[in-house]
């Protein structure tokens, strides 16, 4: 758990440091993103990635840019366009624009005021993990019984993936600390195959038992009651509940609505996307297609064959049993368009 | 259209020569398999596959024991063990067991009567794929619309999986063959990418147009129409009509089920067992985890994990839009546990 994903370094000039996770898990290697385009570089190749983890990564890139501005002598224009450019750097996570937004508006204080903030949100993210962790198990043992569970995740929602803990993988450290985890199924999360790479390195730095398994494994396993529960992040989570998170996880949902396994989305607050009605009106980031027809750097595919690859699915709220927050444990039911009232009040 | 996966080769000593499909798309490499370890080897190794495919390969392999027999002098009793090895070389697909079982009654009137039958087996697979995909093409355009679909495949159900043409990627061509083929979508059917490695180059030989995706992915797609119907092949239909093939196949019977999109499953009337009631009497082969663990030699996951490999999934004929074999167009409904008898008949 000593892993940090990201870290201001002071010095100069000073840098964002990120733990490189395309390297991982053969090595532990560190990027020092002293650009705007070092920092955007690191989101689109997501050597920085999950949606907590991003949201700090917005906040502290515009303190870079603030650096930068002053060692390149930019105007307040060309400042605006750089954060302009860093908030879009990818389009369907909320929790980027919304760590740049947080900071944006003290820009005319300066980098000591812009770093304060963004050292906010990070210790921010940081206690609202612990706390949906906690919010989290107490609702799964609660649903499925008082006893070592099985449960499966998809991606990479843990401390790779945030400022610390993790979301979903956050819920799984909470059950193991509980001695209330009996194993976990990690699906490999094509294409770039974050839960092969990050996830179980993650639960094998902290002794937790898994077995990694193909994606497409998982509708027949939550099927013949592999699992107890299924427990993903979220990118953004819409006014009305629906979900958008990493491409594969609506599947999982309609598995579990067959089965009758609990479906829980696990994030922090900062992924509720009000401003959002629902799903349908999100953008989905289509990714290169070179992702697809490789895999590790070797091509799958014949040459001229061409590829199509969606980062994200949309996973419509009558299929999710919970979405936890820091601010609390939300049960989306049929009709209920306001499904956060309580927890915004 | 001129590869042939499978081909008895005459010669002293004769051979059953299999395309090796663990080398495209890169390589076309040809196995001469002349004793029975090597025609089991290959079929455990996947070097050929799909469940048409092996049926036959199980009568020319009896057909190779046969030619070991009489070089290495074995008894019957031993001929009788090594029939029953290649008989079970792969325990959830159904036609291996029964291309061993259509010769074994004649291994009395030796070589050339079983070879004979082994000809006949191919020659009648040929037929059937034509023949359903025929009936499957017009099963769908008569639900879907005469215009040109989008279809989604899963796995290789192509001439490589079969003697010739193919069951669900017949349809495919079937549709083509019509002009009534937009695009298709290859899942690439992780761990061992049939879909990207197979399907891909059998389509690019066709002409006909197609995107790769990571399994993961059809659902979303289903979710949103992006595709008319999704069809697949099968390596077990049991007499209710459960339908057990390539692992990932029940995950997009449950968004076709969701989205209202015909799943179609495509098969010689050979993989129908109407011995075995239904899915949950079916052994599910379990693949060692170093499919999951590796790609082309170098590993996905931190050394030490360990992984989950179910080869196939059951798919509850309720998620079953339509069954197709050479003898008819069945659609199981619910309560009906003699979907087949018509076919029967």
């Amino acid at each position: 758990m000593a892993v940090r994903t990201l870290a201001w370094q002071g010095g100069d000039p000073p840098a964002l440091r990120l733990l490189d996770q395309t390297r991982l898990p053969e090595t532990e290697a560190y990027l020092d993103a002293r650009t705007n385009d070092d920092v955007i570089g690191a989101i689109q190749r997501l050597s920085v990635r999950g949606a907590p983890a991003l949201g700090a990564t917005g906040a502290y890139g515009v303190g870079i840019i603030l650096v930068q501005a002053e060692r390149e002598g930019w105007d307040t224009g060309r400042v605006k366009s750089e954060i302009d450019r860093l908030h879009d750097a990818r389009p369907t996570a909320v929790n980027l624009a919304w760590g740049v937004d947080r900071v944006r508006s003290l820009v005319a204080d300066g980098l000591d005021a812009v770093l304060a903030e963004a050292h906010r949100i990070a210790a921010e993210d940081e206690a609202a993990n612990h706390q949906l962790s906690r919010l989290g198990a107490d609702w799964v043992i609660r649903r499925v019984g008082d006893r070592p569970l099985t449960v499966l995740t998809h991606c990479n929602t843990g401390s790779l993936a945030t400022t610390a803990w993790g979301t979903a993988l956050g819920i799984v450290r909470e059950l193991h600390a509980r001695r209330r985890l009996e194993r976990v199924h990690v699906n490999e999360t094509r294409p770039l195959l974050q839960g092969a790479r990050l996830t179980s390195w993650e639960l094998q730095q902290d002794g937790i038992e898994h077995a990694v398994q193909v994606d497409s494994a998982a509708a027949g396993l939550i099927l013949r009651h592999g699992v107890d529960a299924v427990l993903i992040g979220a990118d953004r989570i819409t006014a009305n509940g629906d979900t958008v998170n990493k491409v594969g996880s609506v599947g999982l949902a309609l598995a579990c609505a067959e089965a009758g396994v609990p479906f829980v989305v696990a994030a922090p607050w900062s992924t509720v996307d009000l401003s959002t009605p629902d799903g349908a009106a999100v953008e989905i980031e289509q990714r290169a297609e070179e992702e697809v027809l490789s895999f590790n750097g070797s091509p799958t595919t014949g040459r001229g064959a061409t590829g199509y690859n969606p980062a994200f699915d949309v996973t419509p709220r009558h299929l999710i049993d919970l979405i936890v927050t820091e601010r609390g444990a939300v049960e989306p039911t049929p009709g209920d368009d306001d499904p956060f009232a309580e927890a915004m009040a």
